[in-house]
C-alpha cells in the first residue's frame, strides 16, 4: 500500500506541473471537491453561493467586513480564474491598505460614497485616488497597495471582482506589525524610521 | 520615412510577441490609450467608470440589456484580465444563449429572480441550471453556452464579473442565423435537422 | 488510512494549483496514465496512435465523422498543448457549426473540396468563408463558431491540428436544442424569434 | 515627428508587455499585417494558404524538405498558438536531429514508413523511438532533440502540427558546427571528446 | 501621415494583446530597443551588463543598496521572464519589508550573515524566517512581504534572482507612509490602530 | 479501497489540468513534499538550501561542475518559476553546448574570465558571444544552444538564475551521441555529413 500511495503523490505533482503549459483549462470545469472528481457527478450547487445580499458585520476596529466568494466557498470556481466579494462599510469605516498577491480587482459601489486609491510601485509611489458614488467603478492593478473608506454618515456597500479563484489578501498592518512571530522590533524601527517604542505600540495592537 | 515607419510596425509585432512569455504583467499597469503611453501621465479617471447604478433599456425583443465595463470603457483595465457588466431584465426578459470565447463569468443577483444555466460540451451536453434569488451567485465556465432569464413579474438586475479585459460575446442566434453574409441556408437545415424554410424563417429575423 | 487518503487529495489540489504559474511544462513530458507516473516507465506507445489513414464512418445525418487524437487517445500528449483530428466528409456532408472552447484550429484538405467559414463575435458577426481545394489550409480562431462542408460529389478528407490537448467541442445544435435536460422551450423561442412549435420541432430531432 | 515616433515605439513595448497577463487572446484574432490593423479589414485570405499537397524538393544532402505554414506564411495565425508543416522524405532521407524551442509537435504519416524518435533530457538521455506506418501518429515534447527518417525505398510524406505560431527550428548540426561565426574549435573538441581535426572536418561541411 | 501613424499605434495595441495567448516567446529573443527592432541587428552587448562585483553605496538610513539588473538595464532580457540584483548591506543594515508584485525571488548569500523572512497572507500572517550564512539560499514567493537584514558587524552581500524581467518593488514604508500625495492621515491611524500624531510622525520621515 | 484510490488519481489529473488556466499561483506557495501538503506545516527549511559557497568538483573531462538549486533541492521552489545554479570551471574548463528546454538563463561571473555564447535558431544560426570578467552578466534565451568556457589559468565561478523551477538540461553531445539506446549511426553520419566511423568514434566516448 505504502508504495502505491507514494505513486499517487508523485502523480499529483508530476502531472499538475506539466499541465501548466496549456494556455487554457483542459476541460469544461474542475470542481475542487476531492469527494466527486467525476465531471458527471457535479451539481448546480457546486457552481453557486447564496446570501451576498446580506450585510456583513462591520462592528470591528476598521468598521468594514469583506464577504469572499472564492473557490473555497464555490468549488466550481476552481480553475476559472475569477472570484467575487462583497464589502460592507460602517460610516467612516475603512478597508485598510492591503495587497492581493494574485489578482487585479474591479470594484463597483452599490450604496454610499467611497474614497478609493492605490499606490504605484517604487520609485514613484504615486497615490492614484478618487471619490466614488453609487454606480461608480474603480480598478486596482494586481499586487499594488490599495484601500477604500466610507466617506459618508451612512453605510456603504461595494461588490468587487478579482482575477483569480483565490486572490489572497495581505493586510499591510497585520502582515508587518501583526505577524506570528513578530518581525524584529528594531528592524521595523529602522524600516519606518521611528522609535522602537512606537513600533512596539503598533505591534501591541495586533 | 517609409522604412522608419516599417521599423515601428515590426517592433510592435516582434516585442509584443516575445513579452507573452512572462507569467504576469511587466509593469504596474498599462493604460490602453495611444495618446499617453507614459505611466507618469495616467490619471484616476483612466481606472474609473460611472453610471452602473442606472437601469439599462430593456425595451427590445429579448427584454434585457447588458451594460459592459470592459477595457474599451475603462482603459486602465488593459492587461489586468478582469472586467464587469450590469445586466437588466424586464419581466420574463432573457439574456439569450451565448458564449464568452475568452472569459469565465461569475454573476450575482441584485434584484429579482433569475433562472440561469450552462450546457457542458460534447458528448454530454448536460444542462446545469438553477433558480437564483437576490444575493445568489452562479458561475459560467469559459467558452460554454449559457443563459439567464427573469422568471418574475418585476425587473431583475445582475452584476457579472468576467476573467478577461475583453471577454467577447457570441450570441448563438446572431452568429448562426444572423451572420453577415448568411451561413448557407441548406447547411443550417442539415445542422439543425429541419426544413430550409424554417431556417429561412429564423434567418429572416436577424 | 482515511486521513492519509485525504492528505493525498489535498496534495493533488494544492500543488496542481500552484504549478500553474510556470510559463512552460515542468518536466520533459507527463504521460497521463495514473498507473505509471514514473517518467522512467514511459514507452514509445504512450506517444503514438495508429489508424488515422482509415476513413471514418460518415453514414449519419450530417454526413461527416471526426476521428480525434487528443490526450484521451494519446496519454503522452498530456501537458503539451497540441492535438490532431481527421475529418471525413460524405458528398455534401457537413461538419455542423461548432465551437472549440479551448483551442484554435488549423485545417488542411487532403482530398476533395470544402467550403469553410467562421463567424466573428458581436456586434459584427461577420462570416469569413472560403472554398478550399486539396492542399489548402484554413485557420479557425479559438472560441469562434465555425463549420466545414463538402461541396463536391466525392468524399473529402481533412486533417485538423488544435492548440490544446483537449480542445473540447460544442456542437451548437446539440448544445442549444439537444441538451439534457432541454433548455426551456419558451426561452429558445424568444432567443431565436420563432414560434415555440418550431423550437419544439427542432428539439425533437436531438 | 521624432518625438511622436518615439512615443509610438514606447507604446508598443509598454502595452505588449502588460497584455501578457491575460490567459487568452484579447480579441477574436490579430492578423499580423502592419498594413491592415483593423479587424474589419481582414479577409479570408489572411487565414489561408495553398499548395500543401505539392511535394517539397528533397534533392539535398539530408534528402528531406520541410514546408512550413507558420504565422510568417499565414498572418491570421498570429496569436493563435498553432501552426503546421509538411515534411517530404526521399528514400532513406532524414529530418536531422533538431529542436523546436517554442513548441511541442504531433506528426502523422501520410505516405511511407518513418522511424522517429526523441531523446529525454539529462541525466537519462533516453531515446524513445518507434517505426511509423501510414496513418500512425507520434508526439515530440517541446524543446527535446528529435528526428525522423524514411526507412523505405519510396518517398514518404508527413504532416506535423506545432503548438506555436512560430515554433523555431534549431538543427543541431547547423547550430553547433555551422554557426556564424564558428563555435571555437577546441571547445567543441572537448565537448564531443574528439580530436580538433575531426571537429574541423565536421565544421567544414556547414 | 497622421492616419498612417494612428494605424501603427492601433497595430501595437491590437497585436500585443492577441500575442499574449502563446505560452512561450514567439521568437528567439526580443531586444527592447526601439532603435533596432531587427533581430539581425542585435549585438552581444544587448544581452550583457557589467559591474555587479562592485559594492553598492550603503550609506543611507536603512544601510543597504540594491543594484538591479532588469530589462531596463539589459534590453536583451525583454520577454525572458528573469532578472537579477545585487544587494549590499552595511553592518546591521536592512532591506526593509517590501513586495515584488510580479516575481518570486531566490537569494544566495555571498558574504556575511543575513536574517531573512517572509510573511504569509491573511489570516495566518505567519513569519517564516531563517538566519543565512555564506552560501545559503532562501526563497521568497511572489507577492509576499519579505525582508533581509545583516546580523553581523561586517558587510554582507547577496545575489537575488527574480522571475520577471521587471519584478517591481513596493517598499511598504514608502508606499504606505511616503506616497505622493499622502494616504489620508486618519485612514492610516485607523488601519494601524495608533494616534494620528504617530502616523504624522512616520509620514514626516518619507 | 482500489476504486477509492483510483478516484484519487483521477482527481489529481483532472484538477491539475484545469488549474493551469490561472495566470498566477493559486496560493502563497506549494511545498512539493507529498508528506506535508498542509501549508500550515511548512517550515523555513522547505525554502532554503546551503553550501552554494563550496567549490564543485571539476575533475572531469569537461573541467566544469554545475551545482543545481532546483525544486528537487528546494521543495519550496515548487510553483514559483525560478531556480539557481553554481557553475565551477577548472582552468580552460567548459560548460559544453547545451539547451534548457524550459528556461531562460541569466549568468553572473563571481571569479575568473569566461567566454560565453548562444546560437540563434535557423536559418541564421548566428553565434552571439562575449568575454565576461568578474562582475559581468550575460543572458541566454530559452531553448537556444549556449556554452561557457574558462579562458584563464585560474578557476572560474559563475552563478546562474533560470526562469523555471526545473529548467531541464540537454547536453548536445550526450543527447545526440550518447543517448540510450544510440541514435542510428548512419542517420547521424548523414546529419553531420561525416563518415560513419567518425560518428562511431564520437558515440564511443559517451
Amino acid at each position: 500500500m505504502a508504495s502505491q500511495f507514494l505513486l499517487s503523490g508523485l502523480l499529483a505533482i508530476t502531472c499538475s506541473a506539466a499541465l501548466a503549459s496549456d494556455p487554457s483549462p483542459l476541460q469544461d470545469f474542475c470542481v475542487a471537491d476531492s469527494k466527486s472528481p467525476d465531471p458527471k457527478m457535479v451539481k448546480s450547487n457546486d457552481f453557486s453561493f447564496d446570501g451576498l445580499h446580506l450585510p456583513g458585520n462591520t462592528s470591528n476596529v476598521v468598521g468594514s467586513r469583506v464577504t469572499p466568494v472564492f473557490a473555497a466557498q464555490v468549488p466550481g470556481l476552481n480553475s476559472l480564474g475569477i472570484s467575487m466579494a462583497r464589502i460592507d462599510f460602517a460610516p467612516w469605516g475603512i478597508n485598510p491598505p492591503h495587497i492581493h498577491p494574485r489578482a487585479s480587482e474591479i470594484l463597483t459601489v452599490l450604496e454610499g460614497s467611497l474614497q478609493v486609491g492605490f499606490v504605484t510601485s517604487n520609485p514613484e509611489n504615486r497615490l492614484i485616488t478618487k471619490v466614488l458614488q453609487k454606480g461608480d467603478i474603480f480598478v486596482f492593478p494586481v499586487g499594488l497597495v490599495h484601500f477604500q473608506r466610507n466617506i459618508g454618515y451612512s453605510n456603504a456597500i461595494a461588490i468587487a471582482a478579482l482575477s483569480s479563484q483565490n486572490p489572497g489578501v495581505i493586510t499591510i498592518a497585520n502582515a508587518v506589525f501583526g505577524s506570528n512571530p513578530d518581525i524584529p522590533n528594531d528592524l521595523l524601527a529602522k524600516a519606518f524610521q521611528v522609535d522602537k517604542n512606537i513600533i512596539y505600540k503598533i505591534q501591541s495592537q495586533f
